[in-house]
């Protein structure tokens, strides 16, 4: 049987470089030779073993590589899958809560709902991976994109963008977006694209300051040098926010979110919390304040992907710089070191084999 | 200055009947003479001192009347206005969040929103009172409706109402409500109107649970008898609810609802919260549900009030078995001591002058 | 190869009842054994030869029935499918328009969106059929419910649900409905389960007027007696209603419905137009009224069979009065001529093999 | 009394300027005195005596000046206000429609809903206007625009932006624009500012095909060159557009606008039309294309002002190319001939007392 290399997760500290099988499909499956890779925020959660999946797991959930084999799919067509792949036939898929595909059984939910790549099935920071339910989830690239272009479409942009879209964002609003990662980087451009008229961005480090800038926000707030609930209230004349936007998954983030907004606002939530969440009973407005809260889980399937590549292909959105390093699959653990330690204003890492 | 009776605020634990000058009224003002009006458990909470109003404002903001005087207005008309009253002209109000007419100014928002008698200006526990924006706020009694059967549209009925229509009902919705007081009571009658086809409500007072069924429930948990996430998830067979509502303001409803709600579900919150709120993790899928928490402060406005009092003329919910007691306004005082300490099952007390 | 009987589209007046070979399935597919069916209007069209289908095509779209076979399912399972079997994987199923599934090609869309059943695949007035995505569109029938009381699930009341969903009734909502047909009934129904207080049905013939307060009508306005747009300005003391429904695919019911809706309203339209439609610009106010027309293809798959299912299951609608007449499938030719010149009062006629 | 100049409709195809008694102004009223407005092509239809308004009016309404008189306002405040004026505190302005305002009557509805300057009151080509409903619909203009900056927001920004909005455009959509007038290119704009990434908009005059791309078209069809429905067709690749904008109000681009349309998506139509409407049935997939057609009349009060006037601040729209040419009020009527025929290019003017 025909072998790759992969980067296995062999226990908590511990993803290694190692020889697999390439994958078998089935009959609805596709097998991707993978072109580029990268590194999630989620998998140094895995690393750490904060996010516990299965031993000998390939780790990796946003491929962008080449059809190798699919039933009646074309062999070598360029592609891209969401790091989330809805099957779309399951009563989530059909009541349009794609992303939860897979979450609900009769015995508890999975907080991960429908993330299978690298979580439930082996993922794609390997040569081969095989995508399950490939017509729902394979998308062709367009010609003329390179694989980095779209390489920020699987997850950060999709996530990122869900973040204003869940935001209801409207033309003329006031937006907050707490944490200037990559995804809340894509965050920002998503409501600038979405026709927000002042964008105020929150982070500390000088990098992602000015990367913000360049993604389109209007202010960026330093959370070291000043209050940003007061800093807001200041900016916003005391009026407050829209729609506020959570990036990060921490408690100051979700509650500062929570103070900046106007009564009737939206606060949009796209961090990974890792412990139980207090809502201030002033920010909150004691629960009378027509407040809208709401959680997103990365969209996936075909033709999300379509439409973030239609975003790349016309110029736009250029995710490019978001990629600020790069490595060969074989060096794969010094990426993690890298990533995981935030050396050298690193922002995302594309992973070829 | 002709002189009328109130019940006024004196200080905590102090509600007092009282002399008053009859309201004088500006040009676009109604003046009510009140027939009708009730006791709300947030009248309660002012009257314990927990809701702190200025000393010496009449209280209560259910009114049922007579126009007595307004510029263009036919006098005599019967009449009701929404305990909260938009003014219409606000930008809250411009863009379609009436309720919070009026909560926002520069250095901070209040937590009760557009909520005005009683609460910044006389209320209507009186002989008169002053409608503000009488245009946007005076809602013609149908012919053939008592003032019973209208007495829980301007509150009770609205709020109730709204907990289901802010969770966005579906046909074929499951539904769980917690807590059967007024509100709740009526969050189980509108969940019925939109057309849930499974709803739970929880409660524990006999009373209640009986009233509960009567107004459209499926399923009665007595939380008393059984874990009621437990039964939940029982009666849905692993599920979990569409919808599920908070009608109390404890942490642990709020925490109960989230964790019977399926991922993409909307937990609608009614309850007035008195300190900080915990959102457990698991509840929150980590914050990768797709979950939406929406809060709504009770709607107001003429135009709120004309559709409720069509769902009583309809025959589509009779709101009637809510009015358990009957006061005078003289022996209103009486009438706070049974309401506030909620003595022989009481529901709701109609006042009359 | 085992052989059963089915009803046969020949030739443009012509379906009659012929021997075909039970059909083969692929892996994701169902063969279900079918215990009811029935025969729609649509059914009409096609033998009239209106609408073409591929001669040799069995007929039917409405199947009630046990799985035969099935990859993973467990066969002897009672279950329906809808009308429309989205297969859940395409662009339109990605992004929530599950109806059009199939309906766009690079050469133009069909008319008929996502319909296959007995349009371009055989259908289900047989003793078998074969269910297409069987996964995304099987579901199961709850114990405790008849075939009957199921049986207007995949169609009629899937559609006349869509119809009153389309329009958004909120509570408090004036509605009219034109033509009162099993899918008109359904509006009705729909409306009423949606929280419309006033229901202003439209037809002419004394069983279905009759059948439309029983479904929930609040008024039946007889158009041979008196002119409806006339008579429901009347009914609504001028206002028009909030949203009204087009359930006939007649240029007289459409420009009716247009006429009698208050600027900002809902038109909401299921009717199968044979011709070029008028929009009469007094109805559309010049195009300045904040009009929404709305239409709507039956709503398909799985989780939405599951959700009528409810709506019977937990006793809010009873669709069995519907059911006028029952044949065996071997006397289907009897009942196409029954149904199609609509005579002794007939609504729908089930059929058993 | 003091008097003011003031453009007069006396008879159809005369509009003169002459004087007129400076307006008084009720207790919520404002005075207004006029810096700029413009003409708008409503204007030429009450010209040409299409439109018919009482003779003796004042015609105008896109007024910008300064606050000259108000109860409790500051005098001398830089303003504008919307062509359309709500009162906020009608049924229509409490549901949300606040552009209907005014609309509704016992005796039926009048097609130009809420829209008061001009047509049922004097309007704001003049040195005064009075606003109706003041504290609703006075928006402060924000220091460092100039007049000619805003003058866009009343009418045609508001207008054009809200032909994308009812479009509901979101990111990744594909989107035709019929005519690229004023409004039409606003449309484009708006397109642009809400995230479409394909624009396509289609008109002949070279100046607009011009102005179309600078306003963030795609694609510009010259519909006298090429077929606009083939030539859509061809750009999408077959697949249609998600949302497609009316902005002219003839059947030749209602009909095209509903050709290109995609199953399941949205025709939003701008235009006023002056006669029957016809749907194709091929375009209107027969009524089954899950097809939505929404007509929109310009937003207006304070708050939808405000939110323009922040567009234009944030730098993210110049409507400035749009002002073509300039007169003083005392040369309006050359102004009206220039703009009638649309000599030399004209966009939009400025007129200035």
């Amino acid at each position: 049987m025909p072998r790759m290399q992969a980067a296995i997760f062999v226990e908590p500290r511990r993803i290694v470089l190692d020889e697999k099988p390439i994958p078998e499909i089935g009959p609805l499956d596709a097998l991707i030779r993978i072109t580029t890779t990268t590194i999630c925020g989620t998998d140094i959660h895995i690393l750490k073993g904060e996010y516990p999946v299965a031993r000998g797991l390939t780790i990796g959930h946003e491929p962008v590589g080449l059809i190798e084999k699919l039933g009646s799919a074309e062999e070598g067509q360029r592609v891209i899958a969401g790091a989330i792949t809805p099957s779309g036939h399951s009563e989530a898929c059909l009541c349009g809560c794609h992303s939860q595909d897979g979450a609900g059984t009769r015995h508890g939910w999975k907080a991960m709902g429908g993330w299978k790549f690298g979580n439930t099935i082996d993922g794609c920071q390997a040569e081969y991976v095989r995508v399950p339910d490939a017509m729902a989830n394979l998308a062709p690239v367009p010609d003329g994109l390179t694989d980095e272009q779209v390489l920020m479409c699987p997850d950060i942009m999709s996530t990122g963008f869900s973040g204003a879209e869940s935001g209801r964002i409207r033309i003329g609003d006031t937006v907050a977006v707490f944490a200037q990662g990559p995804i809340g980087l894509c965050v920002t451009a998503g409501a600038r694209l979405m026709g927000a008229t002042t964008i105020i961005a929150v982070d500390s480090v000088p990098e992602r300051m000015a990367m913000a800038r360049r993604m389109g926000a209007d202010h960026v707030v330093d959370f070291t040098q000043t209050d940003p609930v007061e800093e807001i209230r200041r900016l916003t004349d005391g009026r407050g926010v829209d729609v506020s936007i959570e990036a990060l998954g921490r408690q100051e983030t979700f509650e500062a979110s929570l103070r900046v907004l106007r009564p009737g606002g939206t606060l949009s939530s796209l961090g990974v919390y890792s412990g139980d969440l207090r809502i201030p009973l002033d920010g909150f407005l004691a629960g009378l304040g027509d407040h809208t809260i709401r959680t997103t889980l990365c969209p996936g399937g075909k033709e999300r992907m379509r439409r973030l590549m239609e975003v790349i292909a016309s110029g736009r959105v250029d995710t490019r710089p978001l990629v600020t390093h790069r490595f060969k699959l074989d060096r794969i653990e010094e990426a993690y070191d890298l990533f995981g330690h935030q050396r050298d204003g690193v922002l995302k890492v594309a992973i070829t084999p």
